[in-house]
């Protein structure tokens, strides 16, 4: 029989997630929020009953999936009175002992992937990282990832943290040299757009190429020319030329 | 009346370039490459003469452009007697004085993307870069780009390198990183791919966002708990964590 889930909060992540999960043919019992405005619309979109005071959130259903802000879920966890069933939190910074003491059965149930609110979502390609503290809840977590999505993987809290650092470095670390490329190109007026073909083919690589067979570039090459004409280049911007420094470098070691 | 054109190299870049000349309808009347085998697949392909030896290109086309191999380009340029029409070379990291003296009319034709020999690629899309040191060779180069793509811009060869050092940052710089995150993803025995989503979708918002504003994570948020732990959890990285740290203090300076 399949579980009976509730879902604890409306915000991006927990409208995608119950969109998946209702769509997958699972039943949400379920949607907390605190307002009546966040918690109807997603209720009504799965076919929930949307509940706005955590004293209304039932006692008796298989899976709680909370979906709050980081440092909203303690007073969450404490404002809920259900100890039955699996708890699990969905933030990839976050232990799994925050429910200790307050469950008995908890864990993490991670879906890594950013979301917007209008902008829908292909579920079945992220990637669910999860953790128990008991193999039957473990085991519940995996029915449901697998529901939703082609791939759960086991990780326990100290692992999701070497995920969430390398997720730093793919993404908001990436996105910052996007921005101080677009610094440079601004002081030539040119729009940042320019470089979204090359960006757009660089990460099309990595769908058939590990990143470290991908690199390209005067790097790479070795091109000790070139690396000093940049350099120099970057004479005015310090910050930007130890930066392009340490990475050159960095790539040398890893080329050799 | 349009330019009858000589299309220099059966690389990657010129067999992409003489396709999307040739599919705008312009005429290549020779493709030139050191051997048979590689000049005349793309000749035959876009209706052209194959020519393998640099004597044989003709002395008054209207456009020259140079896709060889940056270091090939002096010994080529020497090695045709054309001095009549303009003559263009097609690598972002070579100034346009590489002509200077051997012809009377040159510039830059810069298409800004990466090529690989067998996926097709939009030529519309891809930026081009352009210089030439006479204004009716500016003109022909224009006219040709605006054939083939939707943007091209005038660039002298001192903003280009400010254009190439962007360009290091944006892709090859964020590809060491791409390799950064799956190093410390194999040390969990996870696969990279893991991360697929969420850098696509990092992509996928700067079609909408500039890169400053689209900046989240720890470092975007000030988030300094988590910015420790990271920082401990590289102890054993000591490179890895020195980069961690400048890149999130210029993070957080671009968000002050």
């Amino acid at each position: 029989m399949d579980p009976e889930i509730v879902l604890i909060g409306a915000g991006n992540l927990a409208t995608h997630l119950g969109k998946a999960l209702h769509d997958s043919g699972l039943h949400v019992a379920q949607v907390y929020s605190r307002t009546e405005k966040s918690a109807r619309p997603l209720a009504e979109a799965i076919e929930a009953d949307p509940v706005t005071s955590l004293k209304q959130v039932m006692d008796c259903a298989d899976l709680y999936l909370y979906a709050v802000k980081d440092d909203a879920l303690p007073e969450v966890i404490r404002g809920i009175s259900a100890r039955a069933g699996v708890h699990a939190h969905t933030a990839g910074g976050v232990p799994m002992a925050v429910f200790e003491g307050a469950r008995d059965q908890y864990g993490v149930f991670y879906p890594l992937q950013t979301f917007s609110k209008e902008k829908p979502v292909n579920f079945r390609a992220i990637p669910i990282f999860l953790e128990a503290n008991t193999p039957s809840g473990l085991a519940l977590l995996h029915e449901v990832a697998y529901r939703i999505a082609d791939r759960a993987f086991d990780l326990d809290s100290q692992q999701r943290e070497t995920l969430h650092v390398a997720s730093v470095f793919a993404c908001n670390f990436a996105n910052h040299l996007w921005s101080i490329a677009s610094d440079l190109l601004a002081e030539e007026q040119l729009p940042f757009d320019v470089l979204m073909p090359l960006i757009g083919e660089s990460v099309s690589k990595l769908h058939t190429l590990p990143p470290a067979k991908a690199q390209t570039g005067p790097a790479a090459r070795g091109d000790q020319n070139v690396i000093a004409r940049h350099l120099e280049h970057l004479a005015a911007h310090p910050q930007w030329r130890e930066l392009y420094r340490m990475i050159t470098d960095l790539i040398r070691e890893k080329m050799s």
